[in-house]
């Protein structure tokens, strides 16, 4: 059985799942750092284990770090790591893996929305992985699998085009939620009522292309719709988002005649 | 038990489904009317009912006239229809309850997103409902009730804005998934490693505001990132969308300062 010593670096969301993930999983979290303190006693908590804010008190006898910080402490983590042949990985979507300094490093990235507030479940959260040296990539995969996670093998380059993917498809329809939930708020009508649409919308994509199934007055050309709705929106940021992503699905339909 | 003898108008997606979700749960579906002759007989052979294309061949003895047509052919068909004091309804989100010209009228608004090659589940279908008449509001709520959906009493004016919100919840949303594709296709990755974030970013709706949980860079103001993927996307579309909805983000929090 894979049993690995691990020390968690950084106490964020994802530090704070991806430890406690691990460790149901049999693995042993030897150790959690963090530059500030309240974070990484929070998060020692949870995993009962010890923990440090001094990089130059990690432990030098884990078999994995995982850098789980933000993207720009990266590197100045890796180059002060103090430690022998072991495997270094990050968690970021858009960082190189290069910025590891290490001679085995790796990327073990969660595409996934990740936070403390919500659990995680590994079994909906795909791992993409890199790593320098052909055996750890077997390594990381059986970690993955081992969390129940979908695996896969994705280079730097095209992990940054996931992660551009990502923020449309992630955090820019929770903004256009967001901006559901305004509209209707203003009117005293709770968001519940869309619920099942935006659960529908979801759905949809798990056996259609989004091409297939877009609908609405911009896909069908209805002006008329599209008028009264930038009428109510009147100025500002709402009307000028429908008014460039209207304008940009017509478009679409254009290229298609 | 409810059941009403009802001619549905229309033979698109809307009478496609509401057509046989209400036969199916007892309903009398006498006749379906559509101008054009393709699509009436394909819904009256899935309805296994007569059909006309005239207006003026339209039965007059129903209970209930379901006009789930274009909007901009609501009015027309409302004034042509030779009818008594019969119940007239129509399922538009935009159009005013007074487009029918009938004595009884209302609307039946099925809050969803709806295609004729995709099942719907009524379960999770809200419909808004408004009428002219108070012993209309029952009917048309006891109706959606039989096919499992949930009611809500909406006047015109809310109903116009649930509709513009749900062009942003839905239409736009899926957009951003369409967007997505193209950003993964070009480089041969296939949408489905985004599909649980796709999923998970809308099941965090169902107990979360899409404020507290909205993620990504544009939200924790990662400035390194949002310059990396605007050079990414370049010039075009993608790239104006992501700067006009990340300059949004960004605007948020500021207001919170």
């Amino acid at each position: 059985m894979l049993q690995l010593k691990i020390v968690i670096i950084g106490a964020g969301n994802v530090a704070w799942h991806l430890g406690k993930g691990l460790q149901d999983k049999g693995q042993i979290i030897d150790q959690v750092y963090n530059r500030s303190i309240d974070p990484a006693i929070s998060l020692s908590k949870r995993l009962q284990c010890d923990y440090t804010t001094k990089i130059k008190d990690i432990s030098s006898k884990a078999d994995l770090y995982i850098i789980a910080t933000k993207d720009s402490a990266i590197k100045k983590i890796s180059e002060s790591l103090n430690i022998n042949n072991q495997l270094v990985v990050h968690t970021s979507g858009i960082e190189d893996i290069n910025t590891i300094k290490h001679n085995r490093k790796g990327v073990f990235y969660p595409l996934q929305t990740i936070s403390k507030k919500r659990k995680l479940d590994f079994k909906n959260t795909p791992f993409c992985i890199e790593t320098s040296q052909c055996e750890d990539l077997n390594l990381l995969s059986s970690l993955a699998k081992l969390l129940g996670s979908k695996v896969y093998n994705i280079n730097t380059h095209q992990r940054k085009v996931i992660h551009v993917a990502a923020v449309f498809a992630c955090n820019f329809s929770n903004y256009m939620y967001m901006i559901s939930e305004e509209i209707l708020s203003k009117e005293k009508i709770p968001l519940e009522i869309l619920n099942p649409l935006i659960q529908e919308t979801a759905n949809k994509i798990n056996n259609h292309k989004p091409k297939d199934v877009q609908t609405g007055p911009a896909m069908r050309k209805d002006i008329f719709s599209i008028k009264k709705h930038l009428e109510y929106l009147k100025e500002g940021n709402k009307h000028d988002i429908y008014k460039l992503i209207t304008e940009n699905i017509i478009a679409i339909n254009k290229h298609e005649l």
